[in-house]
C-alpha cells in the first residue's frame, strides 16, 4: 500500500534530504524509523524536492509503500514516536498507487528569511543576518523581472534542461524582518538561494533590475555563482492542485 | 571605566550564563572576547540574571570594567566581530561607577513559549510541545493567585531569604502558540519554569488553581519539584526604573 506524509525539520543538523554515504539525512531518519516498524525491512522514502543541506521544511511531501498491520493514524502516531526531534510528520495517508510527490507535484512555494537588523542570535538561528539596510521595493521591482517561464541556468545548476516557471515573488517586510516568498513550477538546484543572492545584492544597492535582467539572459552561471546561506531557507508547501497564483502565498505570514 | 550593555543568546550550546568548569558558558565567551581585546587580561563579565542551561535571553543585561582605548563604539563592534554566532551584543554604554546589573535592577521579565499543536520541530525550537490542548483561562486564573508578594519556596530553590515579588503573570493564545509571561522583582532559582510546570498541569485539567495556592502556602517544594524544560524560556528584560506593571509587558507581541 502506498502513503503520503508532509514532513516538517529543522534543517541544521542534517545534510540536506537525500541519503548519502556518512552524513546524517532527513531520508536516513525517515527510513531508519519505517524499517523499525517493519521488522527490519528496508522501505525507501521519496520526497517532492530534495533540499540541500541545512535547509528547512515545514511542508516537504514524501511517499513510502507499507505493508505492515499499522492502520495510517496508528502509523503516523508509531513514526512520531521513533523520529528525533528535529524531524515531525503529519497527515499520513493512502496515496493512489503510482502517486510520486516529485513527479506528481504542480507548484513549490519556498520563503527565505532575511532579519535586517542589529545582530541578534535568536533570530538569526532561522534567518540570514543582513546589516545594510534593504530596499524592498528595488527588490521587487527586480525580481518581477523573473517572472515567468525562463531558461535559469543563470541561476541554478541541473543536468537536465533548465526552463522553469516561476509564478511568482513576493517580498514583504515587517520591521527588521524580510521574507521573500518564491512559488514556482519546479527549482533548478540552488535555485532559490541564487535568486536571493542576487535580490539581496540589489538590495544593497549593488546592482538594479537591468543588471538582473542581463544575467537571466545570459544563461550562464552569473554573479560568480553566488547563493544565500541555507539557514535562511524553508521549503514550506508542494501543491498537487493547479499551480498557485500570487493571492495562495498570503495568509500564513 | 564600567560599562554596560544587552546581551541575547541562543542557550542551546550553552551549559548557562556563569562560568563553570568544562563547559560553554556565555559568560565565558564575553570574557574571552573582551580578553583578546584586552592584551589577554581577564576582565570580569557580570550579569543580572545567572539564566541555567539551555535558557536563552533576549534582554540579558552584563556589566564589566574596560580600561583599553577603543570608544563603546568601537568595542560594540570590535566584540560583535569576535563573539560566536550564538551570542550577541548592543547597546553597550558607559555605566555609573559602581553600577552592578543584579543589584541594581527592579524587575526581570521572562516568557516561557509553548507549542500547543502538532509536533512541529521548527517550532519547539524555542518552545515547549504540549499536545493535550492547554485551558489558558484556567491557568490565568491560577496564575492570578501567585501574583504579589510571596514565600515562593514551593516554586524554587535558594540559599537565602525565599520572598519574592511576582508582579505579573500574562497568558496569551495565538492559534497553537501559547506564551506566559512572568515579570518579578526576582526570581529564585528554577521558580519561572517551576511555575510554568505547575501552570501546565492547571491547563491540562490535572490540578486546579485551589492546588496551587495550597501549594504556594506549603513552602515546601512541591508537584515533585517539576520545572518545564529550558528551551522554552527567554530572559526577555531587565528593568532599572519604577516596577512593571501589566501594561508594560504588552506591544512586543
Amino acid at each position: 500500500m502506498r502513503y503520503r506524509a508532509r514532513v516538517e525539520y529543522d534543517g541544521t543538523g542534517f545534510c540536506g534530504f537525500q541519503v548519502q554515504p556518512g552524513g546524517r539525512t532527513v531520508q536516513g531518519e525517515l527510513e531508519v524509523a519505517l524499517a523499525r516498524l517493519s521488522e527490519g525491512r528496508r522501505i525507501r522514502v521519496v520526497a517532492a524536492g530534495r533540499t540541500d543541506a541545512g535547509v528547512h521544511a515545514s511542508g516537504q511531501v514524501i511517499s513510502f509503500t507499507y505493508a505492515g498491520r499499522l492502520t495510517p493514524r496508528e502509523l503516523e502516531r508509531a513514526l512520531s514516536a521513533i523520529l528525533p526531534v528535529d524531524v515531525g510528520l503529519r497527515g499520513l495517508r493512502r496515496a493512489e498507487p503510482g502517486f510520486h510527490p516529485r513527479f506528481a507535484a504542480r507548484y513549490r512555494e519556498y520563503r527565505y528569511t532575511v532579519w535586517n537588523g542589529p545582530r541578534s542570535p535568536l533570530r538569526e538561528r532561522f534567518a540570514l543576518g543582513v546589516r545594510a539596510p534593504l530596499d524592498v521595493a528595488a527588490m521587487t521591482e527586480a525580481a518581477s523581472a523573473l517572472v515567468g517561464r525562463h531558461d535559469f541556468s543563470a541561476f541554478g545548476a541541473e543536468n537536465g534542461q533548465p526552463i522553469r516557471t516561476l509564478y511568482g515573488v513576493r517580498i514583504r517586510r515587517q520591521g527588521h524582518l524580510v521574507t521573500i516568498d518564491v512559488a514556482g513550477d519546479a527549482f533548478l538546484r540552488q535555485m532559490v538561494r541564487s535568486i536571493v543572492a542576487a535580490l539581496l545584492r540589489v538590495g544593497r544597492g549593488e546592482i538594479g533590475a537591468a543588471d538582473l535582467v542581463t544575467v537571466l539572459e545570459s544563461r550562464q552561471r552569473a554573479l560568480d555563482g553566488a547563493v544565500a546561506p541555507a539557514h535562511g531557507l524553508c521549503l514550506r508547501r508542494v501543491g498537487y492542485e493547479a499551480p498557485v497564483r500570487w493571492t495562495s502565498m498570503d495568509g500564513e505570514g
